[in-house]
Formats: C-alpha cells, sequence, structure tokens
C-alpha cells in the first residue's frame, strides 16, 4: 500500500510502498478513511534526534486517524468489519491505573506499551497509508451516526486536546465567568467552539493575527483582543477588574504564558496546552493567590467519545481541508508557510 | 401605598392601600419593577390553612421580585439609592452553615430568621406593592446590565429554582448524555433554556399538552414527546437503551415520578422540582441501580447571581405576560384556567 | 478438582469432583487462596428460581476469592505465575462505557458479558475448588504487600461493596459532619472501619442486638444505639438537631429506610445497601429536602484497588472465621443460625 | 488595657496601656483567652516597610484570637455574652463572590474591607491585649464543645492554613495515595496530623532537622526523610516510580519547590503554602504532565469551622508552648532563636 513515510530524523518524510498490515490477536487494521496532519509533525520531521523521544523513524506519519474496521484479530469481540471508527490515539500499557480508566496518555508504565509514549503516527506505523494497524481493539472507538471520517480525524487530536483541557475547568466556568483562549491556530479555534458548546462562560479569544481573530468570532468568541502590552489590562478591564478564570494558553511561549498569569482571577486555572518551550516563574508573590497552574497532554478514551459526539451534533466543527496522499507535503509546506486554512486532512 | 393583600387562608387577595415601609437598621427597600405571580400563590388563597406553614397571612403577596434600591437602613454599604436589584427569596437565619454560604433555602435555623422557612410574599409583605422591605441588605442582588426588572423578577424563581436542579447535575450532563423534562410549564421551559445555556446535553422534553411541545421545540428541546403509555421506552429507546442520565420531574405526580424512575440510566439523577403532591416507592429493585432521587426548594444566592448573568446575556428568557398591579387577579384568573401564556409579571 | 457446588435452584450446594480449569486466549486461572461466604449464597440455595436472575445451575459457589495467578492464557501479559491476586468479581461486557472505566458492576451490556449480570460463583464457577477460571486478566488484581489471600477474599464483596457506598458520599462527610450505619453485620461492621479510616466523620451506629453493637464500638464507631421508636429522635438529638449527612442502610428494609429517612439532613444522602426488599416512599413532602435516595450496588475496580490497599495498611480488617472446603456448609448453616461471627472464609 | 502594639514599621513591639474598644453597630468586642505568635509577625516587625502592604503601624498585633463574647453592639443576634468563640483573621469586604461563601481570604473588593487584605493584628488592632474589637459578627466563630481557647487560637491560621491546602487535595488522596509535606514546622506538623484525621493517605514528611522528623512521626507520617539530594528519588522510589499525587510545601523556598517538581506525580498537585519566596520555571517539559501548580493563603470561614471541630475531637493537636502577655517578646525571641518548641500563645 501507498503511505507517507518517515525514514529519519532531519528528513522529510517520503511516498513509499508498505506492507498491508495483518491484526495478530486482539488487534484491529483500520481502513483509513480520514488522516490529520498536524503542526507538531513538523517537529518530527525538522527537530527531533535520536535521544529526544524513546523512540526512532522509521514509521509511516499520521496520528489523528480515523476509517472504518477493516480486519480484526484472534478473541476481538464487539466490532464489525465495515462499522466507521476513530483511533484514539495515545497508546499506552492498557493496565496500570491511568489506562486502566482511559487515560493512555498518562500512562504510568510507558515501558509495556507498544512503544513507550507514542503510538501510531508517534513511533510506530500511523494513519497517512491505506491501512493502519491498531495494536488493542480498546483503541478503536465507533463514530456516532452522523461523523464522518474527515471530520472525525482532526477530532481526535485537535478536538481532543482541547476538550480534555476545558473539561477539567468546567467547575470553573459557570455563567457570570470568563475563559481566555490565548492563541487561535488549529487547536484554539475548536476551544473557542467547545467552550461555546458545553459552558454558558464568555469566550476572550487573544491572536496575534487579524484573520485569527475573525475566526474566532466565527467560532463564537465574545469578544477578540489583538495582544498587544496592554492585553492583560484589557481582560482585567472586561471581567469587572476580577480576571479571567480560566485561561487556555494554545501557544505556550514566555509571552503568553505570563499574559494568562497577568489575567488570571484568584482561584482560576492556566492551562499550558501549547508546546511553545516557554517558561514561567510561579511563587507566592508572581501569580494571583490559588491560581492553579499546569500542562495538559491530548485526553482520555472516554473524552474522546465525548468530543466525537460534540462532532456529530455539529456543535464543533474544526475548519479543515482535504488533500489526496500522494500531496500530502503540500499540506504541510503549507502548514510551514502559514497559508494553510484550518486543519489538514489526509483523504487515501 | 397600593398593594394586593391576602387577607386570610381561603380567600382571595384584596386590593388594600398599605404603609410605605421604612428601612430599619441593615435592611433595604425595594422599589419594585416587576413581581412575578407564582402558581404557588394559588395554594396560599384555596388550598392552605392554619397549620399547613409556619406563619400566617395577612401578608403582600409577590415572591419573585425586581426593582431598585428606594432606601437603606442605618449600616448598609455597598448599594446606591436607584441600583436596580433584585430581591432573594427564601430568607433564612443568614448565621447557620447553610445560610453562611448563600443557601438560605435550606436555612437550618428557620426559628431565628424573619419569618420560619418564609419570606417577602409568603408570610411577611412580598413584591405586588410600591415597595417592599427586605430585612437584610445580603438578600439584595445587583441586576447585571442588561437585564431589567421585568425579566429579572420570574427569574429569581422561575428561573433559579430549575436552575438549582440542573447545575447540582451538570457532572452527569457532558456531551453524548441525555436530560429529560418533564412539564413544559412555567418553570420546566426555562430548565430546558438552562440545559441547552449550560451544556451539551440532548434534551427530551415530555408533556401531555401539544402546545407545552411547542414551546419546548421553541426552547431548544432536541426531541419532544407527548406522555403516554410508551413514554419511558421512547426515551430508553432513543437514548440506545441506556435512559436518561438526568430527570427534572416538574410535576412531581405519581405517574410523572414513575416515568422518571422507569426512564432513568443507572447512576443517574431523578430529581423532583414539582410540587404535585406525588410519591415513588424507592427500593432495592424498583429503581435502577444508583439513580439518586431528590427534592429540590428553590436556590441558593450564587445560584441566583448566575441565573441573573444567562437572563442578561439573552441565554434564558422566561415567557412573560404583564400586568398592572389593578390587574393582577386576572393573572390569577388566567393562570387557573390555563389561558395564561408564560409567566405572569405585575407591574405595579 | 474439589468444589462446592450448587446443582440446581432451592437446593443445597454439594461436594463434587469438577475438572481443573485451563485458560483460554486473554484468560487466567487463579489457584484459589481463599473464598469468602456470603449472605447473598443463602438465598441463592433456598429463594432463587429460573427466572429470577438471568443465569441458572449447576456452577460452583464462591464470589468473594484471591489466591495466585495459577496459568494465563495466550496475550496475557503484565501478571507472573504466583503472583498474589485478588478476584474482581463483577464481570461486565469490557466494553461499554460503564466497563472501560472499571465500573462493570453497572455494565450496560450484560448481553455481552461471560454470563449477564454476573460471574465467578453467580451463575459460572466461582472460587469455593481448587482453582478459578477468570474470562479477562483485567479482572484479576495484584495484591499489595502485606494482605493474605484470607483478608483479601472478604474485601472483593465485604469491603468493596461498603467502600462504593461510602467513597461516593466523602463530599458530604468533613469534619463536623455526622455519618450513620443501620446494620452493623458482615458489611456494617467494615463500613464503620471505612468510614473512621477514610473521613473525620462522626460515626453513629445502629442495630437491634447488643453484640453487633459492641463491634460497632470496637470497630472505632463514636456512638451507638439500640434501634427502637426514638431512634431518629435520638440521632438529631446527637447532631444539635440537624440530622445525618450520610444514612448507610446495610439493612434495607420498610423500618430502616423509615429511619433513615427521619434520621437525615437537608442536603444529605440515604443510600440503600442492604437487600432487605424494603421501599421508601418518596416525595416532595415525605422526605428531608434534597436528600439523595439511591442504591448501590457492589463497586468498581479502581475503588476495589484502594480498598485492598486499605486492608494491607491495617486500617481495615473485617472479622472472619476460616472453615475448610470440606466443612464449607457448615459455614452456611452458622450464618443461617447467627451463630457465625464475623466473615465465613473458605480456604481450599 | 495592656497590649503589645508595633509603634513602626522596622520597630520592636512594645507594652502598652490602650482604651479599651467599644462595640459598634454588627460589631462584636471578644475578651481574648489566647492569641497565636506567628512567625509572619517577625516579619512585621523586621522586614516590611511603607508600601510593602497596603496598611501600617501602630497597631496591636496578633491575628490568631480564641476567647469569650465580650459585648456586642446594636443589631447582632446570634451571640450570647461570654460565648467561647474564635476569631477568623482574614476581615473582607463582606459583599463580593469570595465574601459571600465565606472566602474572605480571597475577598475581591479590598478597598471596601475593614482594612485593605489585612484584619486584627494586620494593620488593625488585634488579640495580644485584654480585648479585641471585630467590625463584624460574621467573623466570628463559636468553639465547639471540648475545645478550650488556648487550643483554638493557632488553629486559626497554624491550623487553618495548612487545613484549606489539604482539603482542595482531598479528590487527589485516596487510598493508595502518598502525600508529601516539606518542611515540618508551625504549620507542617499540623499539616501532618490533618492528612492522618481526614484521609487514608500515605504522609512522607521531609525536613533538614532530625527533631522536625521526630516530630512528623508524632503526628503520624508513615515515612520520613531528611532532605538531601537523592529526596526526589527517594519519594518516586516510595512510591512505586509513580511520584507523590500532592506535595504541600510548607517553605516555599527555590529548593523546596524544584524537590516537589520533581517528586510529583503526573496529575498531581503541587502547593506552595511557605511564604519562603522561591520561584519554580513551570513549562511544557519541566514539570510531570497536569500536576497543577498553585499558591494558597490561610482559609475560609467554613473551613474555620471544620478545622475547630478536628481540634475538638482531638484529632488535631498543635504543640504550644504559652506566656503571659508580659513575657510576649521571649515567644518571639525564641522563635527566632529556633528555641521555641510548637506554636507560641499569648494567654493574656
Amino acid at each position: 500500500m501507498r503511505a507517507l513515510r518517515l525514514p529519519d530524523w532531519r528528513t522529510d518524510p517520503e511516498l513509499v510502498e508498505a506492507d498491508e498490515p495483518k491484526p495478530g490477536p486482539g488487534q484491529v487494521v483500520v481502513k483509513i478513511g480520514a488522516a490529520g496532519a498536524c503542526h507538531s509533525d513538523l517537529h518530527l520531521m525538522h527537530d527531533f534526534e535520536a535521544g529526544t523521544v524513546p523512540w526512532n523513524p522509521p514509521f509511516i506519519l499520521g496520528h489523528e486517524n480515523a476509517g472504518w474496521v477493516h480486519a480484526v484479530g484472534a478473541g476481538v469481540t464487539g466490532l464489525e468489519i465495515g462499522q466507521p471508527v476513530a483511533v484514539y490515539g495515545p497508546w499506552g500499557c492498557g493496565t496500570c491505573a491511568r489506562c486502566r480508566v482511559g487515560a493512555e496518555n498518562y500512562c504510568e508504565n510507558p515501558a509495556a506499551a507498544p512503544v513507550p509514549s507514542g503510538g501510531g503516527g508517534l513511533g510506530l506505523d500511523g494513519g497517512m497509508a491505506k491501512y493502519e494497524l491498531v495494536p488493542a481493539a480498546r483503541l478503536v472507538v465507533p463514530l456516532p451516526e452522523g461523523l464522518d471520517a474527515v471530520q472525525a480525524a482532526p477530532l481526535t487530536d485537535a478536538g481532543l486536546t482541547p476538550y480534555h483541557a476545558i473539561r477539567r475547568s468546567w467547575p470553573k466556568l459557570p455563567p457570570g465567568s470568563t475563559a481566555v483562549v490565548i492563541g487561535v491556530g488549529g487547536l484554539g479555534h475548536v476551544g473557542v467552539q467547545i467552550l461555546k458548546a458545553t459552558t454558558a462562560t464568555r469566550v476572550i479569544a487573544v491572536d496575534t493575527r487579524d484573520e485569527a481573530l475573525r475566526l474566532a468570532e466565527e467560532c463564537g468568541a465574545d469578544l477578540t483582543l489583538r495582544s498587544g502590552e496592554s492585553t492583560a489590562e484589557e481582560i482585567r478591564s472586561a471581567t469587572g477588574g476580577r480576571g479571567a478564570d480560566v485561561v487556555l494558553d494554545f501557544v505556550g511561549a514566555d509571552g503568553t504564558l505570563r499574559l494568562g498569569a497577568a489575567a488570571a482571577r484568584t482561584l482560576g486555572d492556566l492551562t499550558i496546552v501549547g508546546i511553545g518551550g516557554g517558561s514561567l516563574p510561579v511563587g507566592f508573590f508572581s501569580v494571583p493567590y490559588e491560581v492553579s497552574i499546569q500542562t495538559t497532554y491530548w485526553g482520555s478514551r472516554p473524552e474522546l467519545i465525548e468530543v466525537l459526539e460534540l462532532g456529530a451534533q455539529g456543535l464543533v466543527r474544526p475548519k479543515t481541508t482535504t488533500f489526496k496522499l500522494d500531496d500530502a507535503m503540500q499540506a504541510y509546506h503549507q502548514m510551514q508557510d502559514g497559508t494553510l486554512e484550518g486543519r489538514a486532512v489526509i483523504v487515501p
């Protein structure tokens, strides 16, 4: 089968002919309907090297995948051939305390996982091919009615990641509260949609780019702010001086973190979703009292089921541009140039 | 001042001239902008008698009130004359554990309250007059910008009561869940709006009347069901056999409670809001496992602030028909005849 | 191997020679170290008949089991031969939303389970034998250090059931609160221990038998009450008139449920754990405001891990009397006569 | 009356004759039974200057106070002369959203408070005198039976502060979890007691001083570690590699924060209670995934009621040494020298 494979670190991926996978006991082969191209793939191509992560190329790219059950191995029950499914992306050991409740993104025994701290498209063969081998049936999630693979694929990461970050902050987002979204890109614009769909909080979106702010408005943001020196002050002023109950930083640079800390309300949440590599000095006198600061990484399988449901109801719709598998590199080039509109989805 | 006073049990209220109230230390006089007429007022006129509740007529009716601060007593700070406010309805002792966090609806020392288990319009003079005396400044809540008294008044009960019942069930209402609203009347139709505004749950509305189901649809219900023998089955079928995660019974009759128990999902909530006087036999084998069954009564002051916010954002809009104070009895007559559209609001 | 098998409904179990089980793919054979004898086994022998539950004899008894991994089937990873384990008792489908987070006690697809709404000793062969076949590796939980099989076995039901009922009520049990345990038998006395170990609540134990109240005291109850006409009043008086924040009814008869409703505080929990077959009429005027009333059934796998931990730390210690497999019927006879001290544990 | 007053910044307090306070409307005068001497008082004497905080000397010291109601102003109800009470220390505006639920430690309108971001002994006259004027009846909390003023006074800060920090982390502290207490001083040793009293978590205590570790053991710590280069590793090793679910840093220096981050489990809590002035760089790659990092400051009034209850039950007992008011400076000198055992309590 045709596949987009990363042959080595610091190398461009290449279109190759790969063997079609066969499912072993407990495994599932998914016929790919759509595979999302993620900004983090660019890091795989350009920035990582041996030792950055506990796995190495070659492997087929694509960690946001949806399609149909193509074949199942011995002992697999509860799935039918042809059934539309999404692939849950973070593949853990399946037996530790975290995995047992579906939070494989925080697997505590990565040495026992199919690949440590990775998954399909992240150390193992992913979905930018005709078929993907999924190493355990539990990692495959049926699509709800009304959601096709092209819509579903980006929800498995660009949907699930903001969903997890927002869901954990729900108790701080009653009517009258304010949520700030910093960075209205691939994940951020979905974050705005999720906030509007699941809470009655007021959403303030912050970005440096006008078109990003326009997108935020389309997604339902109540207020958009071009980021600058006075942004924190503008947020305080828009919240009666109290500050934002929840700040979601989809950039994660030094400056955005500083903005988040300056804009947060006491007892609020400041959640670092973006992998911008920034850092915030946290101490007794540097952030408002009892603002909780944390990173989040991807999400759990029960949360994936919920975000797919939001997609099926039409409440969350990532913007997408589709590409054929043969044109996949074009998607990445546009992503790098900043000319890509929404999420790129590869349709093999 | 002109006022609608209940002179005695089992008697019609009458329009009288009453003295204008003066605020004592810590008290507030509110100039009434709107006073909601509630179905429970009919019980006061027709069904109660000495001993039903720990207070007696005469008192001015009206327990859903909003207006403007008219005068404040000694020691009151933080309120300005002319400031638009709503009156928090259940008046507790102010010092027990429940009152201290604003849940005066569940005051544990009613003997120390202004009147035991009552409030303005419920044992003490209420808002169907030019002015209302509120016995403590903490019971007065500023209106958010953009919300006028006519919209605010019904939110203090017809809004707050369903809001409290729904808010406590939020953790059981993630995307993919189902909420059932039984009885789409004065409180139920607001309940549908609140569910849609604050969660992404699917809402099923059940009523015996076609016009109620049309109202539910207008309010955003995803599915409406004319109640009948097969309703529980239809709900199970609409939820993949699982049942409803949350059932809100705004009727509270034997039959609606039985329907709620039959329609609920294991681990769900069945909440009795309506004072229909019904009863459900609860035991190990009569309801699905770990369905929590409880009544709720009114709501807390922090919740009132939140529901007013929903009103100000236009996310919750009780249907109202306004009446002059002189025509207040007409409102009650229409209520009794079933010809009243939405909530009756008296505008003195 | 020797085994205690129930041959039919309304029949005494008999000691038989059964084939030793062999594990299929994904399965585990556990060498039994201890199997608890449960009061519900008496119902299996005497009260059930075809149609009571969706399964039928013959099967080997014993649904509270612990021992060592004896053999594993193809594809089982993460378990070592000889490793001490407990068997999680309620066996669900493994793939529904409830099972996916370990709450197989509330499986929503029982038709896809090994046996519908049952498990080992409940429709399928259980642990009163040399070996037990466990149909999926996920149902086997490693024992923490310091806990032997005889201590662990009763924790899988007599420990897990009260643990689940108490854990869900933790938020209502801060310092200053009161929990009432009605019925200090096999589950109730463990309930008292769990309350004392995991909260700082005051525990009031209620029973009709003096020796049960003595056991409650040994387990740490702060107050014990011989149940009678004035018990609800005594509980109110011991709680400053407020009532009990949480009532756990380990009997579940009409009278104990009525007591629970009369003794509960507004906003409290009344949880029906005991299968006494009673029923409580619940309506707007019959129970204190917003008391949540629910049954609970067994517990989840993550909760089993936690209760085993309590056992390993010595914080929870069910009283036990051990019997040889050949004397198992004697255990049931003593249970029926009321002469059994603590939980009977069969050691094959 | 005799009182210990701070006359100016960077000055020693002095014993003076002050006027006895008289209660205005809504106010309460408390006859002091005990006033705790807090390490933060040393900062007031030595480190603060004009501008450090929004208030200035002179004022009477003492912000941990308990005693008896001596006189009440007009309009105060629900308190009896002679009734034993504790004084809730952080005095807020009383009407903002935080104050309304008793969290005056996080008052959002400090300009409307009796003194901005302070209280008795912190900008206003405190309890190191015969009487203290408390500016609102809501700030006075009745003592539960069995708790005297000497025990109660330190609970209002040295008890309440760790209690709040621990209570917010309860959901992360089920059986099988681990809590690390860094710094076993005046607050830390009470923290160990509170953890043991209210949860079944395992407690690891870390300090540089042997006598502190002995105190931790007396308070119930399961493991004590002399802090050093390998402490984080020892904590990981004691937790099966997972790390600590909750880390409470009662020091708050750079080094202890670094230790906390290194020792924490993914999804855990790292709470900065100590005012050591340190700072931790927080970013996507510097702390385990989704560890929540926050400061906490003092606690809420409902929490004070709960911690007093723990004291009355004998579950929490701060170590104390009592001093006469005339010897108060001796207490501070011993505190500074490190020769003070437990908390110093001044008994006027």
